[in-house]
């Protein structure tokens, strides 16, 4: 079952909770992986509602994103088993199948085809209406010497929000 | 006087009230200019709160912008008179001076040099820290459209939100 709600009336405890940490979900020739987040952004972008994702270009993630164009944001809504975050910062889907690990429960997307998750059950549906990679030029050395000092730049995909839920 | 707000706590109203019409702020050698926006967007980069200004390489604003690095965003909050986004929204500060044209209320910034507006009270004190001009073989032809039919394209301008309250 899926509560459908209004994104902004949402937007307080999204960003709120995804500062302590949510999720972003793909889906690629039917294997689904996810990982963990902390930033992001949500507002509007041509008239439309966004969210704006940043996937470092090493990132696993960024390969699927890049064929499908399409993710789930997961958002945790009341109690949720924090360990879920805490390995799924720490893996890549590379090496491990992190659903399967964490025994996750996915649900189908309905405008995507990537799925919920229903321990995360606050779900943004998102389909990438532009990307771009950050310019590593316009960033302060300071900021570079705490978040880049790899050179692993973000991409910014800013993705229309085509569905917004709770997975009950 | 000013009401200090958590910015986390009112993300639902400033997005809502920001697709009706809020104004973006900028100050210059004394000189005080406003332009009207629609869009944006707000959340969390490099563990910062930030805002996200779309600006168009023509505006005024942006010629601003360009020196300062600092604006506020002044959105409605109560009643207020509807004419102000419409003018602010149709004149250029290149042409007119349209906080006098309007009689609007300047109250000065707290952590930028950047007055906050007393009619558009919910005030978001903002400093650039990072900005990047919109790749344009990145937008969708319909979008392109849509929206930059002149090629007249946005500059995206990530802004810590260094301040937020309410004038009272």
């Amino acid at each position: 079952m899926r509560k459908e709600i209004n994104l902004f009336d949402h937007t307080n405890e999204i960003i709120k909770e995804m500062q302590e940490g949510a999720l972003l979900t793909t889906k690629c020739d039917g294997k689904v992986n996810t990982m963990a987040i902390g930033w992001g952004m949500l507002g509007i972008q041509w008239s439309k509602p966004v969210f704006v994702a940043m996937i470092r270009e090493s990132r696993y993630t960024k390969e699927l994103l890049e064929k499908t164009g399409e993710f789930t944001v997961n958002v945790p809504y009341g109690e949720y088993d924090k360990k879920i975050l805490g390995y799924c910062g720490s893996k890549s889907g590379r090496d491990t199948d992190k659903i399967k690990d964490m025994g996750l429960t996915l649900v189908d997307g309905v405008a995507v085809d990537v799925p919920a998750i229903k321990e995360l059950p606050l779900t943004l549906e998102c389909k990438v209406i532009y990307k771009q990679k950050q310019d590593s030029a316009a960033i302060s050395e300071a900021d570079k010497s705490d978040f880049y000092s790899d050179e692993d730049y973000h991409i910014y995909y800013f993705a229309e929000v085509v569905g917004a839920y709770i997975v009950e």
